[in-house]
C-alpha cells in the first residue's frame, strides 16, 4: 500500500539536520513495523510540499536511504520499502529519558479484580473442553445472523446505526424486548422501564453504581459469580455473603441493614439450585418489610429445559423493588455485548444517566442487529436449538457421570450449561485441572466462586457443555474420573 | 407472527380462575401491545399443556375471548388476534399495590448531568441546521463500508466477532491504530500501549476514574466541553478551571496541586485555539516540575485542513506523562462508539482492568468492522473526503459570515467542524437561537460550556458545519445576522 504523507511529521524537538530527520522517520517506521516491504513512499515533492522543506533534501534522504537497503528505487514508479530492509524489533526504543511518574502512588492500583475462571486461550485446541460461556458456532445460525446484519446496514438505517443517540436505546430493540422476550419470564415493561446495556455484567455494574455507596450494605449469595465480587468490592460498600443450600438463598438469613441484595434465582451461579416459589414470596416479603431493592439476574433463562420455567422473580414483583437483569450471551453470543435491565422507571432514568456519561449508548450496530433479529423470529428458533443442543449434551453429561460414579454437588433440576461437581475429600480440584489438562480435558477449578483461602474452592469444580461436543463427553469423564482415581490413591 | 406458548406464564400469585387467568394473559398481551392484530395464538393443546391445565379450560378462554372481538377463530387454522381488538394502552396497568419505594432516598440522585447542547431531535427537518457532531451521510462512504462489514461478518472471522474476549482488544484494530492513525500524529506506540474505548468519551471517563479520587485535583479548560465537567464532578475530586485565551490554555495559570490536566491542544473546545509549540513545550516542562498527568483529547485531529498539523502532545512526551485520547466518531460516525486511548502500559493495564469490570470488551463486531476499513485504505479516503468538504463548507461560511459583517471570536486556524461566536453585547444566544429556530435556523447557544450563571455563556454561540450543506450556508448565515440585527433594535 501507499504510506499516506501525513504519517511523515517533523518532531520540532529534534536536532540534526533536515536530510537525517527525514531518514529517522522513514527508519523509525520501518522497525517500528509501520512500514512494511512493498510499501510505497510519497514522492519526494509531495513529502518536501507535506513537511515545508526543500524537495533536495527529501531525495538526498531517500538516496541514502536507498544505499542503506532501507528502500529501493523502482525508476519512475518511485520509492518503496526493500524487502532487504530490515526487520522490524518488538519493542520500541525506551523513551529519550527515564521516566521520572511513580506510576504505583499515580494510580494506586484500586482497581482489584480477584481470582478468575482460568482458561487456555486456545481453548479450542483441547479435545475435552468442559467450559462454560464461549459460542458455539455448530448452534449459531450465522446465515440469518448475516442478512440482519445486512439488512440493518442498508440505507434505509442509515441513521440509526451510526447517529450520536446521547442517552437513548434503539426503540426497536427495546419494542421487540418488551414484547418478545420479558413476557415468556412473566414480565411486562413499559419502554421507560427498560435500558439497553453492554452486557448483563454492565447492567450489574450499573445496578450496583447507580444503588450502592459507602455507607450502604449489599447482600450477595455464596459462592457466587466471581465478576460480581469484584464490582461490589469497586463499589465500596459493605457485604455480606449469604450461604446457599441445595435450594439456593436462604431468606431468612439476609440481614436486616440490608439495601440491595443480589440474586440468580432461575438457577443460583455457581451451583445451579432453582429458588423455589415460596422463598421467592419469603424473599419479596423480606425485601418490602425490611426495605431493601432485589437484583435479579436472570442468566441462562432461555436454559431452563429440564422444567416448566418459573416466572422470573420481577413477574411477582407488586411493589417495584426487583431490578432484573437479562443478557443475549447466551441466546445469541457473549462477544455481542449487549443485555438489558428492566426497573422501576426512577431506577433506570438515574442508570441512564450514569451509562450517559460512562459510555453514551450502546452501539447502533449491534442493537440494530439484534432488533432484526428478533423480529424475524430467528431469536426464537436460535434459543430452541441451543436449548435442544444442551439438552441432549447434558444427558449424555449425566449419564456418563453416573456411569463413572461421579455425583455433581447438590440438586439441578433447571438445566444451563454446566454441573456443578465436588471433587472427593482431599483431592484439589486445582491439582485435578491440571493433570487433566495435560490429557486434553479442560475443567474449570471452583476457586474463583469462593473466597481466597476458603477451602470448599479447591473442592469444587464446573463442568461447562456449552462447546464440548456431545460425541466427547463420555471419554472426557472417564478421563476426569480416570484423574480421580489417581490423586484418590 | 405465531405467538410463542412460552409468553404465557401463570403468575402464581393470581387469583381467579383459571379460565379467568389465561383470558387476562391474552388481554394483557394485546392492551400492551406485545400481541398484534393478526398474531396466531398457539393451539388450545400447546398452551394446556405448556401451562399444565385442562385443555377445556383454554378453550372456554378462547371462546370468550372471541365473542369479546378479542380474538377472532378461523376454523382449523386456529385463533388469532382480532382487528377489531381494543387498541393497546400507551401505558400498563399500574402495579397492584402502591409502591412502598421512596426512590428520591433509595437512589438520591448522585449522577448529576449539567446543562448540555439542545438541539431538536428532528434537526434534519430544518433547512439551516449549523448543529455539530452527527454524521453526514452525503460525505460517508456507506458501500465501503458494508464491504467491510461483509468481510467481517464472514465465517473465518466468527471467533472475533462472537467470543468473549474477556478484558482483551481486537488485536487487529489496535494494529491498524498503531499502524495507520498514531504515526500521523507523532505517536509510536506498542500494543500494550493501547485501549479500545467506547468512543472519546468513555476514554475521558476511563481516565478520570483511574486517575483521580476525592482528594486528587484536575485542571481543565474554560470554557470546555460540558460533558468533561459531568465526568470530573462524578469523580469526585477537586477541580480548578484554567480560562483559555485566543491561544489555548496558559500553562503558567496550572496550579502547582493539580494531579491531572485535561487540555485539547489541537484545537481547544470550544473556542478552537490551536495551543502553540512554545507553550506545548512548557506544559510539558510544569508537568515534569509540577509531577502531574496531562489527558490530551486529540478529538476531530483529522479535520485540521487549515494549517499543517502541528504534532500531538503525546508526541513531544518523553515521560509517559500524557494519555493520549482519540476517537472514530468524527472520521466514521458516532454512533460506531469507538475510540482509543494511548498512554503508559501502566496507565492502560489499570483502564482495562477498570474495562473489564464495567463491560469486559467493547462489542468484537465493530471493532473488526473498523479493523477492515483501516486495512484497506477507506479511511484515509474517508478523512479525505470529509476534510476536503468541511473546509469547502468553511469557506463559504467564513465567506458568509464577513459579508453579513459576523465576526467568529477568536482566532481559529485549525479547521474543525464548527466556529465559535461572540453574539454583541446585551443580546442572550438563548433568546437568538429560539428566534432562529423558528425561521428553520439551528445554532448551538454557548451556555453549555460555561459554569452555570456565567455571564458569558449567554454571549457566545457555536455554528457547526459538519451536518449543513454549503449551498444552505450563506441563507443560513443572512438569517442570523437578520435576527441579530431585530435583538439589538
Amino acid at each position: 500500500m501507499s504510506i499516506a504523507v501525513e504519517s511523515f511529521l517533523l518532531n520540532p524537538t529534534n536536532t540534526g539536520t533536515l536530510q537525517r530527520q527525514v531518514q529517522d522517520l522513514v527508519t523509525d517506521g520501518i522497525l517500528g513495523g509501520r512500514f512494511r516491504p512493498g510499501d510505497r513512499l510519497p514522492s519526494s515533492r509531495k513529502l518536501a510540499t507535506h513537511l515545508g522543506i526543500s524537495r533536495i533534501t527529501v531525495t538526498l534522504a531517500y538516496t541514502e536511504l536507498v544505499a542503506n537497503d532501507y528502500l529501493t528505487s523502482r525508476g519512475r514508479s518511485g520509492y518503496f520499502v526493500s524487502d532487504q530492509a530490515p526487520a522490524p524489533v518488538d519493542t520500541l526504543p525506551p523513551p529519550a529519558g527515564p521516566s521520572t511518574v511513580d506510576w504505583s502512588r499515580t494510580l494506586g492500583g484500586r482497581i482489584g479484580t480477584s481470582l478468575t475462571i482460568s482458561r487456555p486461550e486456545a481453548w479450542r485446541d483441547y479435545r475435552y473442553p468442559f467450559i462454560y460461556g464461549q459460542p458455539d458456532q455448530r448452534l449459531f445460525d450465522h446465515q440469518s445472523w448475516r442478512r440482519c446484519a445486512m439488512q440493518a446496514l442498508g440505507r434505509r438505517d442509515f441513521d440509526a446505526l451510526t447517529a450520536d443517540a446521547y442517552e437513548a436505546d434503539d426503540p426497536e430493540l427495546v419494542a421487540q424486548i418488551i414484547r418478545l422476550i420479558l413476557p415468556r419470564r412473566g414480565i411486562s415493561a413499559r419502554p421507560d422501564q427498560v435500558l439497553i446495556t453492554l452486557g448483563a455484567q454492565n447492567a450489574l455494574w450499573t445496578a450496583a453504581q447507580v444503588l450502592l455507596t459507602q455507607r450502604r450494605t449489599a447482600a450477595m449469595e455464596y459462592p457466587c459469580y466471581p465478576v460480581l465480587r469484584d464490582i461490589l468490592t469497586q463499589s465500596r460498600c459493605n457485604t455480606t455473603e449469604l450461604t446457599v443450600d441445595n435450594a439456593g438463598l436462604r431468606p431468612e438469613t439476609i440481614p436486616p441493614e440490608t439495601d440491595v441484595l443480589f440474586t440468580t434465582p432461575s438457577h443460583h451461579c455457581p451451583t445451579s439450585a432453582t429458588l423455589p416459589l415460596d422463598r421467592r414470596r419469603a424473599l419479596l416479603k423480606r425485601a418490602q418489610d425490611d426495605d431493601f431493592l432485589i437484583v435479579e439476574d436472570d442468566y441462562e433463562f432461555e436454559l431452563g429445559f429440564m422444567t416448566r420455567p418459573a416466572p422470573a422473580l420481577k413477574s411477582l414483583d407488586t411493589d417495584g423493588r426487583v431490578i432484573y437483569i437479562g443478557s443475549f450471551s447466551k441466546s445469541l453470543f457473549p462477544g455481542l455485548r449487549l443485555g438489558y435491565m428492566v426497573a422501576a422507571a426512577p431506577v433506570i432514568r438515574e442508570a441512564r444517566s450514569l451509562r450517559g456519561l460512562v459510555l453514551r449508548h450502546p452501539p447502533g450496530h449491534i442493537q440494530r442487529f439484534a432488533a432484526y433479529y428478533l423480529t424475524h423470529g430467528y431469536y426464537d428458533a436460535q434459543v430452541q436449538r441451543t436449548a435442544r443442543a444442551f439438552r441432549a449434551r447434558r444427558e449424555v453429561l449425566d449419564e456418563s457421570l453416573a456411569r463413572n460414579g461421579l455425583e455433581p454437588a447438590g440438586r439441578n433440576g433447571f438445566g444451563g450449561s454446566s454441573v456443578w461437581m465436588r471433587t472427593p475429600d482431599g483431592v484439589s480440584a486445582d491439582d485435578l485441572a491440571a493433570r487433566l489438562r495435560a490429557r486434553s480435558v479442560l475443567i474449570e477449578p471452583g476457586a474463583a466462586f469462593f473466597r481466597p483461602g476458603d477451602a470448599r474452592g479447591q473442592n469444587h469444580y464446573r463442568l461447562g457443555y456449552s462447546s464440548i461436543d456431545s460425541t466427547a463427553i463420555p471419554t472426557g469423564t472417564a478421563l476426569i474420573a480416570e484423574e480421580l482415581a489417581r490423586l484418590q490413591r
